[in-house]
């Protein structure tokens, strides 16, 4: 489970701009690759050095640069510069622990992201930063570690499948953004079949195990809620911004990633007011079996003092000469007679117990 | 009860517009139908061939092309492909996990809605998604499955009852939309007798399977709320639009139909505040119960438990001999006496039960 | 209590239009009465048949007709063609199961509002649809059943009280709304009542009647509001539509309406959160009451269980001829010596219990 | 604690426009005082008769009329014909049940506002509705009782203190409001000293009366709410109105009364939620009693039933001349062994339960 | 923890715009220091008389006069004169129960701040007024108490590390509120780590304190949430006032801090999320625990109650001379035998609660 906010989360009393890489560092090397493609060609290749990336920028073709771990400031700087990104705009890539935003700083765009990534052996949901830095004819993107949703992008740009070589670096963007939402159906649906195993425990077998679980996916859910939600209006803001660098046939698929945002949004909604419910089940069957518990207490003690107090009275050791002290040890059939008494009064007791309807 | 999200719900990693079908497969066979009318005349033909469907794109009369069943996306697709319809469009047909919608292409408008429907063997509301394309002359509508609630509607096209014949393609798609409202209205009244007869079992019969029942239906108000939230804005934005397709005079059906929508919304809504007043209800009754218990447990244990004691006490092996040791039991109306003081303590008890309403 | 939904409470699958009768049939005949007035005169009489009517629609004075019972479906249509009105709005007026609204249709106003009443005996809200149209010089009332909270007004017309007779038909028709909120006030300060009960109920002796008093108001509420809340836009409409039908000097008029409405609406408001806080303040005191039965117990219990167990060891049978076996029970004083002992107890006990504050 | 909703609360049927003073008649006399001042001087005098202070409508000097109780509708109902005052004014001013607004009737605004006040024997808030009409050259009030937070105003006036002799109308006006909001203060730091020794009361020795401060500082709370927020809109359409009542130099006066209704109203919600947050620690902490008397209770039970059992079994009278039977009972040390076997229990049961945390 | 309203917190009854100084008196002695910078060069002195300050206002440098302690209001009310400042605002900055907000007086902006400060003893966070005057050329800043979060942006003022020295007042002003931001995060990962310690007490163990500090963290937030809700709209009219006082280049420094902003807000209501579910988990566990108690309870009364009453009979002392009278205990092995029976019914007990999941 990733933390709400993380140490040193914002490079407090730093004038603005300066760059501080904040988080945990995920990975060892800075890794740089290229992904340069038109229509006919492209070129595929990983640099050791950032100064190779320069020569893109001025590339007719579309260029997508990816730069994996973020620790190694300076690279990033180095790159920035180039491309003439500001200042603010490097210090929020470095720093992990940005909100999903959009800046347009009219020569590009600057998108934000949180791509989910599930951690198979430990079921826990990870997030990764990933910052898109988008203009006419390039994309940069930023990541924390090596590792992403992005692989059938690149394979499509390799094979040339679909439209994605014929668009311009707007669509390179829209298809990162949308593997990231696409994820985001995965996650929700491993979470999907939490909720419906829980759903099975609350009913067959609740137990505080149960109640953990619930707790953990309520966090996840507004984890993964803060996540989410702010995507909304990163992409009504691409959808409503009428810079020249997102092109109007972009705007249908556009459209189309809102849809699926504000689905995924509507999934999360719905699992929370589920979870939410779940709890007030619990809730209300723990005081069921608690009911339970009672009743059987009730029923035992209900029953079996009074016939201790019976089986007492006759233990006592009143003198036996007088006529009047405990006649009853004295006759015939005093034992089958208090016997008697006993069943009868466990007889009316259960009686009594049936019409409450506790048993 | 129909899942939250569905495996594998979206087409992830694929590039945009291409068709995979998500869902269960509900039909064999595909089987599109056609209906084809104007004033004086009209065609109802069942075809085998998706090809002859395409004479009708040019008919002057309206045409509805209804399709049951979605798995085979390659009839989609020329369907599509004739009526030039966009392949995001085709993608959304056949991926059954869409949130209702409207989408203005301009020459055609293209609606998702939710066709809910309760099965009668389980109670359980199943839904399944209705798709409708509509433009000049022409609706298309697309089904996962055999059977629907269209029937009246065909039956006034081929009676030419009502104006339905008089009107153009808008005014059959409104009809569908609103045939489709119209049956949310017998689903609510199905969850209305529900909540009526869960009143009642809450009142005079708490139980677990109450609570049960009172979790299900939350559950299938989260999932109804789901289903008819969006469709509010395909209405109003059917109603808002100034697209020549919808003509002026259907305004005035769309409004009626707006107002339904509003109404089944407030409904839900209504529900959904019942439902969870009876959670706490519920909540309280247990609460109720279980101090009943205690309060019976309480009373046996607080009469017989000193009881008890007392002729503990007089079950003692002291040596009588000597004259402080149990001088009662020696006295010749020991016993009685003993009772005495048993039946007062009872008689005070009792007294201090009374006093404090427990009795 | 009206249910939420009623049975049939669409007319599924009819062609829009149509009209079907929706709801109880309250009253045996239908009744119409009219009352024409102008400034100098007015006329009032009941009429036989609707055609009487009809004259009404040319007179230059203004026409109130009122018609009582909506299942003779054809009287309805009679009088709506001869007045113009539009066939959904007939439908509407037959389906009383409309949320309020109001409609403009130019050459008139169509309004449907709830009308509230109290069953005396029962003690029930009950709720009656009133359906308003007025045009230029008309309003033509509908009601279920024959009474109504209109005898005022009629009053006032007859004998020339107040502006009435002065105004105009737009006039008319917000007195008439006028009436029904002036009514709503009637109903909240019988809910207000019964709260105010409660209140002292729940304070003094909290009981499962309570909770069920408690639920049914909540349930009260959530009708309520569904009848009033759509009203706020009623009269907000009207006040903004720049409709000739609605004339200058009667927006005052509005306005003083559109506050009483936003009044009724923020009481009933104050009490749903005063029944929610009613709610919590029930369950508290119950736990409340189960923390007294369950020290009672405890109290109980913790005192006479060692005694008990005191008692039963001197009852037992060790063979006292061995010097080590229960001396005690040879001692001269051995009895007062175990009463100290118990008494000892006691009074720590006790003194633990008043420490606890349990006492 | 005021009631919710008066008796009575709307001149139910009557004409709108007719004054029917609602609300206890909390003076014996109506009192009308008249301060009349301008920059240079000012008059100040109590008059008996209403007719006295026609004269003032045409004085070009700032007047204001203060009338304290409303059940002589006659007087004004005069005084509202000599300033031309719309009838429905009067009625609202005579209806004490209004909610806070403001109306725009061009010659005058009319504003209607709820002073609060603390009795300070009963600890209670009291309510009073103060009726401000101000014109040109005029303000008008209304009060249901002698006793008022306006004498620092009046000081202000009669010293010729701060800017008021300088300024119009609305600056009295404006002066007005702002001394009821500053009494909004004085009674949120009463609610706070009282929210504050609540929070203690949580901590030290929640009780039953604890539970009956919430719930009324709850009620409390809804009140408030009920007389606060709606002035933000009748502050904010002061602000916006461009009437020239209102006159540029007053604007920063209302913007700065506008900030501490804001701030009233952020005080309000803030204390809401902390009750809303201490019922929840209330039943929490009722709970965890409960919890404390069941350790208790079961600590005691389950240390002394079985030791009672197993006394109870060297009570039995079984034939000791068997050699089977009880031999325990004829060996030498037999009642030291079981009082071994007892100590030895208590000692396990004890560990059991520190281990439990019990202890 | 601060009080929620300060005592005397508004100059009642007092005319707008007198000064009084509200809030503890935090300072003996009030000091005023002036940082006057341009590109080239800084001044940085400490004054003894408000006087010297005066020379400032023309000075075509950057001036931050900034004050510490603010009882001396004449002081305030001198540097205000001084700079024309609206006694309104001097009232505003010397009442420190002021909300976030900020006013455009035209020739400058007024804008008051919360600081909050972590009292690292207590681990309280505490909370102090900071108001910011900026104008052309000067930046006025009143704190309560001597210490601040402002060190950094002096030194990089005197260093002329960063931009600061090349830009404007607005500038100067948009740091300082930014380091307040800043350090908002400071206090959100203070809170952060308490949270994580409540979540592990929550599931290791749930005690009366866990509650106390689930209460405790509640109320921080509610505070913290009323300093920096408003602080939203305060950076948001900043970024839409069009006075030239805010120049172009200031703005993309705004946008970022109200990202900051945003993210604080986010973080916050995640947080009051994560509480109130802790709350509920809490009441859960405690749910739990007891149920746990009440097993242990009934395990033991209903093993040993049943026991209990069966040595119980065989203590009863019938005159065994008649045969029907216990003939058990004449029997060879009745010993043996009733514990045979006793075994089994524990054996059977322990089966039925095995089955029951008790065990």
């Amino acid at each position: 489970m990733p933390r709400i906010i993380k140490k040193g989360s914002k490079s407090r009393g730093l004038p603005p701009g300066e760059m501080v890489h904040i988080g945990e560092k995920k990975t060892e090397k800075v890794k740089i690759s290229i992904l340069d493609y038109s229509i006919g060609k492209y070129t595929d290749k990983e640099v050791k050095n950032v100064e190779e990336c320069f020569s893109l920028k001025r590339s007719p073709s579309v260029s997508w640069i990816n730069v994996d771990g973020l620790h190694e400031t300076d690279i990033i700087e180095r790159l920035g510069n180039c491309f003439s990104i500001h200042p603010l705009v490097l210090e929020d890539i470095v720093n992990t622990d940005q909100r999903p935003k959009i800046e347009d700083y009219e020569k590009y765009f600057f998108i934000v992201l949180k791509m989910l990534l599930v951690d198979d052996k430990e079921q826990e949901i990870h997030s990764e930063q990933v910052s898109i830095i988008f203009g006419e004819r390039f994309v940069i993107s930023f990541q924390e570690t090596i590792g992403d949703v992005f692989d059938q992008i690149r394979e499509r740009i390799r094979k040339g499948k679909g439209r994605i070589r014929k668009m311009g670096a707007d669509y390179l963007a829209y298809s990162l953004i949308d593997a990231i939402v696409d994820n985001y159906y995965a996650i929700l649906e491993k979470i999907g079949e939490k909720v419906e195993s829980l759903e099975e425990d609350l009913v067959s077998n609740p137990s505080p195990e149960t109640l953990q679980k619930i707790y953990n996916l309520k966090r996840e859910m507004v984890y993964l809620r803060k996540s989410v939600w702010p995507l909304r209006d990163v992409i009504s803001n691409m959808l409503r911004d009428e810079s020249k660098l997102i092109k109007k046939e972009t705007h249908i698929y556009l459209r189309d990633l809102y849809d699926h945002t504000i689905q995924v949004i509507d999934t999360i909604e719905t699992f929370r007011d589920m979870i939410s419910g779940m709890l007030d089940i619990y809730m209300s069957s723990i005081s069921n079996k608690m009911n339970e518990v009672m009743k059987v207490l009730t029923i035992f003690a209900a029953i079996f003092i009074p016939l201790t107090f019976i089986v007492g009275v006759y233990g006592m050791n009143f003198d036996r000469t007088f006529p009047f002290n405990m006649p009853e040890l004295n006759w015939q059939f005093g034992y089958i007679f208090v016997w008697g008494i006993m069943i009868s009064l466990v007889i009316v007791m259960l009686g009594y117990f049936k019409h409450k309807k506790w048993l």
